[in-house]
């Protein structure tokens, strides 16, 4: 941490910044330039409310250098993690795909969409049994029904599965029924719901928030590793910006940054950044070529149909031919798909 | 709902799609231009997965022309709300001031804050019991002990309270001991906690989310009241931008805005928005001038020592000058302040 | 500037960055912590191309500490500046209300229309005579015809007047006919002509970009500053967000944080940043209260009728009313408004 | 183009609607709904100013339903173009690098550079001789020097030239000495410089500006073919968003839809949008995998002494791994590099 002081500080402001520093058991490094005075701080920062520094007298602002993430962190955990579910293992030398409707709808649906995308190369089914929707007048899912409904298709599938949680109560249902729990984009800081997750000891797919940082995004990993839970997989699913062409902004340069900030793996969800089923295709690629442990794809057999998200939902046939030009590329990012 | 179709669009494609409109029962009107052809859709849209429709061949795109939002759009309840908390209201003709620290510390820190908010012309005591952290390392609130100082504070000195709550435990607790639950931006649209804080019956403060849009917002309410509450009070509280000099972006717009789309009334966080107390004077004036129907203030006996958002509070001496200057401006805007 | 080294750094590689730093002359300070070391750099950095500090081995980042504005800077002419045009004066004590079509459309429509906000207590007369348009298509301007309209309805009426300029060719012109220029947000990183504005000596109206920061704001009147013209007002008008309930959002924080930083004179646009008539009067009355030195809004006899940007613009009528409520606002902020 | 009435719009204020448009030469088509009234236009737009339509009474909102842009428009002109430069084309079929410093900081630094990237693939030098500059205090390049420079590297390496232009001065010189001219990010809205490039018939290479929207950026390509000038390639370089982790976000979902829009041809600049070297690489496979068809990559002899963007430069060593690892990216999307 480092405060720099406003030009023409008076020095008992500067001191006054020393002393409390210091009263807390940090140590402090001062630099006294002919612009301007800045003060290093060394030391156990969770002893001080650092923030309120910039209240000091004189003080100009505050810079933090160190990220306050330690468990999510590269820098003290250089070896990428692999996280299991079922029988797979999400992480380094795997491409995972997870495909599937935007939400169970039917049992029937469900098989129908299982064997497809197992058949076209998937090693994960996705779908939404606990739906959050924009309007309270929207489906909001099948709940415990829609998780059996995995269940039994992961049986029939050998797939594994995964699903999105909204409460503790989803997070009870689906620990018995699927293996990985999704926290979706608008529950990335509901606090709460994290330590739950972490508490449960389940895999969890954490997507990002639709405007946060990358740097709160490992924070709140943090939150679920905090609670004993390493098996943490972060999944890009595009940012908000001013931009509407597509429904969000895939940031892609997010795989390669979280590469070198995390040891955690990184899936890209081009469905859900792009809103359009035409953008995927491409957007699955890119997100393979820059670096990404894996792909989760809307995958449904009759998108004009579909309940939520028909839009971005890919058919079966387009599904197919999308894996197999996935295929090279992920034979060149050292991931082999098996179709 | 208006489906514009491509350039050039078969006729039997548009046939289909009017077809499927027609089957769900609703009717449609067909305008056939030069360049576009465009078939507008009147009826229940509940009926009818209606962004499905841009999987049709042939459909360029949909746009929505109604809000989703029924009980908390003014079209439909052209009448401002007044939200009644403990013995006081929040709404037309009244200038609400909600002050406090960002989190409750002590019991005699509250009740010393208390009463020099009181004095100064506040009718709401504001207080985090639970507060909602970005790392899982910092102070994360007093909880229920904190709640029951709300409550102490309350009884001495005559102010509504209102605490922040974060889960269906903190909802419960709070029901007891508070005047007002407040909704915080993050949980914005965590509908599983609008749906129990509509079911409640506590008066909500509904803050906007980081990157909501006003629309989302106004969706976020109606969760809330299509349980049966219609007690809720906007908060503005700043979005997400790329601008970092303030540590988010104050949009005052959406005051009018709001003014405009629904009934529900709106107050405004100059603190959090801004997160700098130096701006806060200037940015409460502006709010009360563009409508607001109140504030909330952070306000701290020593923001130096604040264990949470210190630099954003004002001091007693900086809050009491504060009032002193707004008491003219709530006195243009029909809502006198009384000190 | 300080240089954080990443946690391990080895000593030849902190040597490699203090010796670079050294050899150009600047003074280092070097404080190791137990996670971290920083070197904090004293001295003229102009000597030295400090963004590439980042491509010395082991270092993580850099942080700079002042800004690389200083004739705009507030730190550096702590006075507040005044800038004359025409009979009048743009800055302390006063309030300034610029007025007028978003187009020049003819000779009798400017005169109508400078006549009524005269009368309404408007001391500028603005009018677009080079219009930057989104589309080739839409309407550009009557050019220098539009000027000499200007200065008839100045001679007139007693207003000063302001107009855009797009181009060299354009403040030529309008330096012969108008009292202020105006540099339009898609211009204001056109260094070039941000030049030929200083050059020109004219007063200079600089807006802010849809998504400058306030930085590099000061960083673009400081172009015109630099080339020896110090006669810079700065206009808020809104920035790009994802919002799209108003056309931009208009950023009033920004007037404050202006107020701290620079010396130079704002004003707010609450017409080009809301996009609609009826959020302009809100606004204007929040852009006073939040401390602004002035407005600028447009004013049309026939909105419905606007060559351009009909939407925002107020009728007689309505500027009228909207003066004549404004009147305590600036009564309040110390600056009368003379009608 | 479509009017949505307000709910209970009286038949007066309809009927005054659609008089004007009829008066105008417009067709109207008229549906009514239970909720909602909806007038839907057809005929040639240019006719009457339809923003002002939204001051009638009872008008909600007037949605637009076509493009503004005709000459870039994918509807009116399928066919991909390919524009050429010097010995080599951009666009279908091929994968163009285009390569070279951000500043051209002398003759022999360029030679080395320009040898260096034709050895490793690159078609294209590129090379800064105007850098416009946030600072007016930072290195603004050697113009009309630069570009001789490049003109020499040229001659010697065979690679075409392209450098950025800022000013119709610039232009003229450049297309004495380059193949292909650039406007920046920060022009990209410089009306007046878009008519002059388009009126130079030079190649034009059109960034994308920091915060324009798709629709915007095609609008400002329309300027530059209206003037009679079809060469225009696009180029995606990132765009400004909450996000502070890289320099600005690149969008490269933009790739795919502007392949659905437009007939241009599209490349992606890895190096400025991220602004780091190291995350470049990945960047630039991802934007291959998209279907780009090329990159623009900064390459510097000595990237830690780079007198502008050091930091996102690649090593000799670096581009030509890169280039290797790209060429089974290139083989996959049918674009053959050739080394």
């Amino acid at each position: 941490m480092i405060i720099v002081m406003k030009p023409g500080a008076e020095p008992r402001n500067i001191k006054a910044v020393l002393s409390f520093v210091e009263k807390n058991g940090l140590q402090t490094h001062l630099s006294r330039g002919e612009e301007v005075t800045i003060i290093g701080i060394v030391g156990d920062k969770s002893k001080l409310p650092t923030e309120n520094l910039i209240s000091f007298k004189d003080v100009d602002h505050v810079v933090p250098v160190t990220e306050s993430y330690k468990l999510a962190n590269k820098k003290f955990h250089p070896e990428p993690t692999a996280v299991k579910a079922g029988s797979t293992s999400v992480g380094p030398g795997t491409m995972t795909i997870m495909a599937g409707p935007c939400a169970v709808e039917s049992e029937e649906q469900l098989m129908t969409i299982a064997r497809a995308v197992k058949k076209s190369g998937a090693s994960f089914l996705r779908g939404g049994a606990y739906k959050p929707r924009t309007s309270p007048y929207s489906f909001q899912g099948l709940e415990a029904e829609g998780l059996r409904y995995m269940q039994e298709a992961a049986r029939e599938t050998g797939l594994a599965t995964i699903c999105e949680v909204v409460s503790q109560e989803a997070i009870e249902a689906a620990s018995k029924y699927v293996d990985m729990i999704q926290i979706g984009a608008r529950n990335m800081q509901n606090f709460i719901l994290l330590k739950e997750a972490g508490r449960s000891g389940m895999p969890v797919l954490l997507k990002r928030g639709l405007c946060a940082t990358i740097d709160e995004w490992l924070n709140a990993a943090e939150y679920i590793i905090a609670e004993g839970n390493p098996n943490v997989v972060l999944c890009e699913r595009g940012i908000r910006t001013f931009e509407t062409a597509t429904r969000n902004t895939l940031d892609l340069s997010a795989v390669p940054v979280l590469k070198e900030k995390t040891h955690l793996p990184v899936i890209v969800d081009p469905s859900h950044s792009t809103g359009a089923y035409k953008y995927v295709p491409p957007m699955a690629k890119a997100a393979v070529a820059s670096g990404a442990d894996g792909l989760m794809i809307e995958v449904h057999d009759n998108p004009s149909c579909a309940l939520s998200d028909g839009p971005q939902s890919l058919t079966f046939e387009n599904f197919d031919r999308l894996t197999g030009e996935l295929a090279p590329f992920c034979e060149l990012a050292g991931r082999p798909l098996i179709k």
